[in-house]
């Protein structure tokens, strides 16, 4: 691997920046500081309002309810045992809730959060050991070894999400005793994963984005070597085989570098891609970078849902092969969805290539969105688009086992989803906006103040108004511009054929696909019009699964049919969709012509497949679809995202 | 539960059926005796050959290689370990292939088949505990206790095998050293979890079945009524939950009285359905008759593939929701398709209903013919009916970790399979008549001679002539017959529009799916046409995963398209079946009307949907399609059962 040279040396002004990569790499732009912009309502800031009242709580008191908080206490106090409530990663819960409640207090200053904060580091450090390992599942009285399975033990992915944590910390109030914990843990892990230590990767990705993370918040290089190290140890058969489980599962049958496709788990694929992108960017690592450029391009053109979700396989909750995206037994667990957008993130800023940002719009608004319920109390960890058979409600105070089921549910056995939407949520407005010289993207619509630090320290503030994605229109006001040219640039989704740009209120000139430029000054007014009529979306013909179908999206929004708009006795299955009438929108969602088949000749005591079935009359209605991310919030329901058409 | 009336005292005439339910309980009729008929060559008559001059071997070889065998040496010695090859269910395989051993050696009475047996049960016998216990992965020196993993430690799964193996040495030459070791352990699992014992049950159901053939074949209704308590145990949630699973499972959700259809973990589904079938008819228990036979129709109907095959999730090798059949991810385990012909076969001879004929059938000839590979040394275990990629060839000396792959592999790491088509084959000719009064059913269809006891113990031989299924005639000369009215019943499949009979050179009548009765005597002929010209057959519309698709059936034949026989540079994506052109007979497969499709579009940087592909033009090309059990038997090959119109 190459030296790293860290070019970052965190100056106040970018000090907030969840993702910064080093402009010397290549990267073309950086993110937005923490406080660089603030949600004004909307679709998303009533998520992250609802994140800030419900769900950090909520996590907090099931975690401290199933004892996962004080495993930290037992190890402190020397009183661990063979018993151990949570999963050997449950350690992992905590420290993603750690980085959201940093972030949240970055963005809030509620002195509350920062007391939460520095309670939670408290019993954390106490559980951390002399030479600074921290696992409050491995290593103790009663316990399996440190480093004893590295194919599913976890311990350096637990630490991975803890060195996120500590880089949300430092990112929002410097130098602070988690950072202090990380860099303890970082240093013990850079001591035994060594280039002269144990030749050793986890089963779990997350250490090497943690890592390159940490090394770039602190200017630490040794931190992005150790990341450097670990991806390129992985790939060659390492890892302990898992019983019934290829090494496809955790990316250990080719090397980062030489695979063309993500493969086996998709959190685990995504969070290497991560890393291998930050390792990459802030070593000058043209060839990483391009690999997993690569694997973007293959697996989003072959392996991923119009949602934007990935994996198509409950087996290992993994990608399956090209075309393999069935839509009832769709994986898109929430957290491959939060991968995936760390990974387009930093493609973006890598590259500036729009379709990054359009993957990330698709992945937000349809599976992001889409796991938490109304409250921020429940959650989807599986976002399948067919749902055949109405869930069961969960009861507010239990677990649902499996991570499947249709409903949302307050908490599950393998409860990774609620904490990655919180942490998401609590710094989702940082992806608002990318700068690059005198250059500002708008990436994401959102109703927002953003003031941006240029390179030079001069500020450009914009008001963005807009009801995004209800309309399609976005009114961006410059409120402070430096005396230069400065370039606004618009990101016209790929869906947007139509769209138009107006500036101080002239004509609106017609705008393609990809990015609009203006040029602003202190007091411009841009508007852009994306056209968010509902539209028919057909699917690749190789993508067998929904054959004979359409969907109807409606700007970034997928929408679908649930049974609860059905009239009484109506089956779901009976519905085809009537493409000669164009949908119509209605509300967030659209309406829609179908014809309502009549119901079906009953089965004949043989598989289901014979004579073709007669034509069927049926009858036409209109219907109403509603936006995916909103299905089963009015009880269990049965749902389709494709629907046949007549 | 009522208290079993055994009634069959296993006369010598009707020692060796392998299934002999007692006809006081409402069967209407019995299965073959193992003497009772003889295959002459043919499509099952070669399988069976096979069977014999490679199987066998294979598995014992494989067995004894890996240890499987050994294990019990090392119980019997003294000097078992923590280390244990093997999974925990290691000892079933031994039992799997014992039972196919004993049914071998009552067909073909080689000595050295019998030499086999008796030095495998020596071994077998060595490990029995004192009080009957048998198992060698629980209950000895630094194993964990008897009894101490209910849910997943299959210990009476294993005893079921063997007391099935029992059965068959029983059935072929009598009292044995075997039947000695199997009724010890089922005496000793009476004792433990008889009415006043341990109220336990099995994570995997087969005890339930194993008890139920044991007490009949040796008249103890002891064993009857534990399986009957076995069965009523399971459906209250008894047993620990498994992580990540719900107790669908393992069939612990809901009573087998109360069920509806067969869900979860499909082996075990149908195990356990055939063990209930037994003690219904043994104890003349309606209820539990018609619960089964309430689930084999609604899992017929909506669960099962066109093959037969069911499981429709890799998951947990489970049955899916209702019409949830994925081609590409269809389990179909060749195990349960095994377990699907124990089911239907008991309910065929419980109530004469032919569609329970027909459905064996179908998975006789898709499922259990496609497992090995011409050589008898290499299985599928999964049996899906569309292969996206071309698999790897698995070396002949390794084990294939994963049930899946696209290619037959000589072992797996759980490998159920092999052991499992050794015993199917070896007693097949069983399945190809049913006695009930002076009626003989010819139920399956195959070149044979037949020689079939009536109740009074008189003859009637039949030789069946046929090479059935490459044509659909079949010739039934009737050599002998008491001098009374004697009825041959011929099956006439569902699928067999336009059959005919004729009787002793006749005109032909035509025949209705269903049955159709001749009165035969001695020196009859009879003559049974049945359309075997390749059909079209397409899916029920609720069944999402292949709509707008077509299959081709030929007879009993499920076709298929493999990449190998398409011209060069083709994939198999681009062909779309012209369904005008009506298909031909090909050899025992059928040549299509097809169209290639342009090569498509190149995707476009984001999730494959989007505006519909435009018309496309395409080149008529006529296509061979092969039966589906012979797929891959050329080398790795991408294949599809359900190919898309035009």
């Amino acid at each position: 691997m190459t030296e790293p040279t860290m070019t970052d040396t965190t100056p106040a002004s970018v000090l907030a920046r969840p993702v910064v990569p080093a402009p010397t790499s290549g990267a073309t732009a950086r993110g937005l500081g923490l406080g660089e912009a603030h949600l004004r309502g909307g679709f998303w800031g009533e998520l992250q309002t609802t994140n800030t009242a419900a769900t950090f709580d909520h996590c907090l008191q099931w975690m401290e309810h199933l004892g996962w908080l004080a495993n930290f206490d037992r190890v402190a106090s020397g009183t661990t045992s063979t018993e151990r409530p949570g999963w050997q990663f449950s350690d992992s819960e905590v420290y993603k809730l750690l980085e959201g409640l940093a972030w949240e207090f970055g963005r809030t200053k509620d002195p509350r959060i920062d007391a939460t904060v520095r309670a939670l580091t408290e019993r954390i450090a106490a559980a951390q050991d002399e030479d600074g390992y921290l696992n409050t599942c491995y290593g103790h009285a009663e316990q399996q070894p440190r480093w004893s399975d590295m194919a599913m033990g976890h311990e350096l992915y637990c630490v991975g999400h803890l060195l996120q944590a500590a880089v949300a910390r430092y990112r929002t109030v410097g130098d602070d005793p988690l950072v202090e914990v990380a860099r303890r843990a970082a240093d013990q892990v850079c001591a035994e994963f060594g280039p002269d230590g144990r030749d050793g990767l986890c089963g779990h990705p997350e250490i090497e984005v943690g890592l390159a993370e940490l090394g770039r918040a602190l200017g630490e290089p040794r931190y992005t070597a150790q990341a450097g190290l670990f991806l390129d140890r992985r790939g060659h058969g390492r890892l302990a085989p898992i019983p019934l489980l290829a090494p496809t599962y955790y990316q250990d049958d080719v090397p980062v570098r030489e695979a063309d496709v993500w493969r086996g788990h998709a959190v685990r694929a995504l969070y290497l891609a991560a890393g291998a992108v930050d390792v990459a960017l802030d070593t000058g690592d043209a060839e990483m970078l391009s690999a997993v450029q690569r694997q973007w391009d293959r697996t989003v053109e072959r392996r991923t849902y119009l949602t934007g979700g990935m994996g198509s396989r409950h087996q290992d909750e993994g990608f399956g092969d090209d075309w393999e995206l069935p839509p009832d037994r769709a994986y898109c667990e929430t957290c491959a969805g939060i991968a995936s957008v760390m990974v387009s993130w930093r493609l973006h800023l890598a590259t500036g290539d729009v379709r990054y940002a359009d993957l990330m719009e698709r992945t937000f608004f349809n599976v992001v969105a889409t796991s938490p319920r109304g409250d921020g109390r429940a959650f989807f960890y599986a976002n399948p688009l067919h749902q055949r058979e109405a869930g069961e409600d969960v009861p507010m105070d239990a677990e649902n086992p499996r991570a499947e089921g249709g409903v949302r549910a307050p908490w599950f056995e393998v409860s990774c989803c609620p904490t990655n939407i919180a942490r998401t949520l609590a710094s989702w407005h940082t992806y608002l906006a990318a700068v690059d010289g005198d250059t500002v993207s708008l990436v994401q619509y959102a109703a927002a103040d953003l003031r941006v630090a240029l390179d030079d320290g001069a500020a450009v503030a914009l008001a963005v108004s807009t009801d995004y994605p209800v309309s399609g229109r976005v009114t961006v006001d410059v409120t402070e511009a430096p005396g230069r040219p400065v370039t606004l640039r618009l990101r016209v989704p790929h869906w947007a054929d139509g769209a138009t740009v107006s500036t101080d209120g002239g004509a609106p000139r017609a705008v393609a696909p990809g990015w609009a430029d203006v040029t602003v000054a202190t007091g411009s007014t841009v508007v852009l019009e994306l056209p968010v009529a509902p539209r028919l979306t057909w699917p690749d013909p190789r993508v067998d699964a929904v054959r004979g179908c359409v969907a109807v999206e409606r700007g970034p929004l997928v929408l679908c049919l649930e049974s609860t708009d059905l009239p009484d006795g109506v089956d779901i299955d009976r519905v085809r969709m009537d493409t000669s009438v164009a949908p119509v929108t209605a509300g967030d969602g659209a309406q829609v012509r179908a014809v309502v088949l009549p119901d079906f000749a009953q089965p004949a005591g043989r598989p289901p497949f014979g004579p073709p079935a007669p034509p069927a009359g049926g009858e036409p209605v209109d219907l109403p679809l509603v936006p995916y991310h909103r299905w089963a919030e009015r009880g269990p329901s049965t749902m389709r995202v494709f629907l046949p058409t007549a």
